[in-house]
């Protein structure tokens, strides 16, 4: 085992589009634990789109990344050392350790996690932060119904293919927004939904038309732009749209609504949630997805990307939309 | 007493902005009455916002009004004429006659009205749809309480004044939106709002800020387009906003939402509304709205055009914004 933590820092805010250049990889000697603390060898990192917001100064929900700091992040690995009482060595955990092969910690934020049934990874994703998110906008916010029509935009990620599934259990009607031909057989094939819609097939309105016949009653948006234009412009009355992303692109701005008025003349209800502000659901949450990834009833794909060294560049993939679900470096 | 209904027609649709030509007044004898009907003689009819979109044949909640019939519109009246069991001569009136002098009626849908406390013309604004509209959005969506800042675009008008005044009244410190120095006089000076930006004045987002030092915690929106995008920005985490109107000039289309990652980034809730599905308020609301007008705590203030004839001229100059508050046509 090496006693060498490889750190990936943000050294600049992005002008525009992010770039590698606003990264450094460093390498930073492991400091020794003190009483009440524990070391955790981190097996996989999650990327994700919300990272690009903490990037820039711009007014968020969160304070931005500080500069020369490692970047902000999700992780799964086990620990690997322990002065703490409740944590032993050989324990699985995720936490927010950041884009590093090693964290420290005094067990605050930890979360112990069962990787025999689930696989550690997937603490990241479908049973993670990103499965929580869509179980919560699915339960809280939507509550699909029998005979409703939901749509989920990014319905090949992380979010999108669990609320898509959910919903489905539910006995709602699912259409899926994803890029690629590729990309929407997954979602059709694998994930069950009842439709997906290519939006780079050029004809995203008409193409949405044609699969929602009877229009729109719940939307789950993930994206924003031309795509949820689209979809505001088929909701039916007293719709309802939750809305977890609108940062087409994700270079700083959200994208405008070129059509707002369905809002107000289908009398819609639209919401911005942030799923960590609901503590109160993550144990129920967590407990069901994971009862369904065992069982095999809820599917997920990840793209990984191989070393801390590759983060940045998996990172801006990512925001492109050229990973294929769950965006995750493993870490070794 | 004539027995001659004058009335206005919708002759054509509008290609961008409405126009005089869209519109003729015709004449036409007065039918004798049949078992079960009484007819009215109009005295004030209301011009409202909703009926720019009712004049084109784009998606609304309602049907577009026919041509060649009579505008749609809500009048106040008496009851001139009776073979209606329930109405006798001399009553008044709140009805959907339309942009007419004279109406029959079967009884369906008429509210009588006691024109005794409340002016006739008022049961058509502040203790009419445009009060009850105030009071559904602010008691049902809104929610004041005190401690909190709420943003009312259109504030001179007569749904703006009664929200202000009715969130003032609960506590909330009450911020409106208005065009021109003499209305923002009238909304601080008479309606008693703690403050109110001249959007005419050129420094809109400047000047909202300055007014709400704590950012906006409600929002109710008669209007969208840039004042709403401004709006927006301040918000604070978990605000409200009800939207009752978007369409920035009613030239037929909603303008777009620039700026909508404050949705997102403050975890808003946006909802559209349309106060005739709500009939269940309406009791409660209108008798709480004339028992405050009837004590002169609720203030409100009307632009009156004389004749029917004036019509058309006085709804084209309510859409750009000409009247200083409930626009209503006197018909004699």
């Amino acid at each position: 085992m090496t006693d060498i933590n490889r750190q990936v820092l943000l050294v600049s805010r992005p002008e525009g589009a992010a770039s590698l250049d606003n990264f450094r990889l460093v390498e930073t000697p492991l400091a020794p634990l003190r009483d009440g603390e524990l070391r955790v060898r981190n097996r996989f990192l999650s990327l994700d789109p919300y990272m690009r917001g903490r990037m820039s100064e711009a007014k968020s929900y969160a304070a931005p990344q500080p500069l020369g700091e490692v970047m902000i992040g999700e992780t799964a690995g086990e620990v690997i050392e322990s002065r703490h009482a409740a944590y032993a060595v050989g324990d699985h955990v995720v936490g927010m350790f950041g884009w590093q092969t090693h964290g420290v910690s005094n067990g605050k934020g930890l979360r112990k996690v069962d990787a025999s049934r689930v696989p550690l990874s997937a603490h990241l994703g479908v049973v993670g932060m990103p499965g929580v998110t869509a179980w919560y906008g699915v339960n809280r916010l939507l509550e699909p119904r029998a005979g409703q029509t939901l749509l989920v935009s990014a319905a090949s990620g992380a979010v999108g293919g669990v609320v898509g599934q959910l919903a489905r259990r539910a006995g709602a009607r699912v259409i899926g927004i994803a890029g690629g031909e590729h990309k929407c057989r997954y979602v059709r094939d694998t994930l069950g939904f009842d439709a997906c819609v290519d939006y780079k097939a050029g004809r995203l309105a008409e193409d949405l038309a044609a699969a929602a016949p009877d229009g729109i009653d719940l939307c789950f948006e993930n994206v924003g732009g031309p795509g949820f234009d689209a979809t505001l412009a088929l909701m039916n009355a007293f719709g309802r749209v939750a809305l977890c992303g609108m940062i087409a692109g994700y270079d700083g701005e959200a994208a405008p609504i070129r059509q707002p008025g369905p809002i107000l003349r289908a009398r819609l209800r639209v919401e911005g949630f942030i799923v960590t502000e609901h503590p109160e659901v993550w144990p129920a949450a967590l407990a069901e997805l994971g009862e369904l990834v065992a069982r095999r009833e809820l599917h997920y794909r990840e793209t990984i990307a191989q070393g801390i060294e590759r983060a940045p560049e998996a990172f801006l993939g990512m925001l492109k939309g050229h990973n294929f679900g769950k965006q995750l470096v493993a870490l070794g």
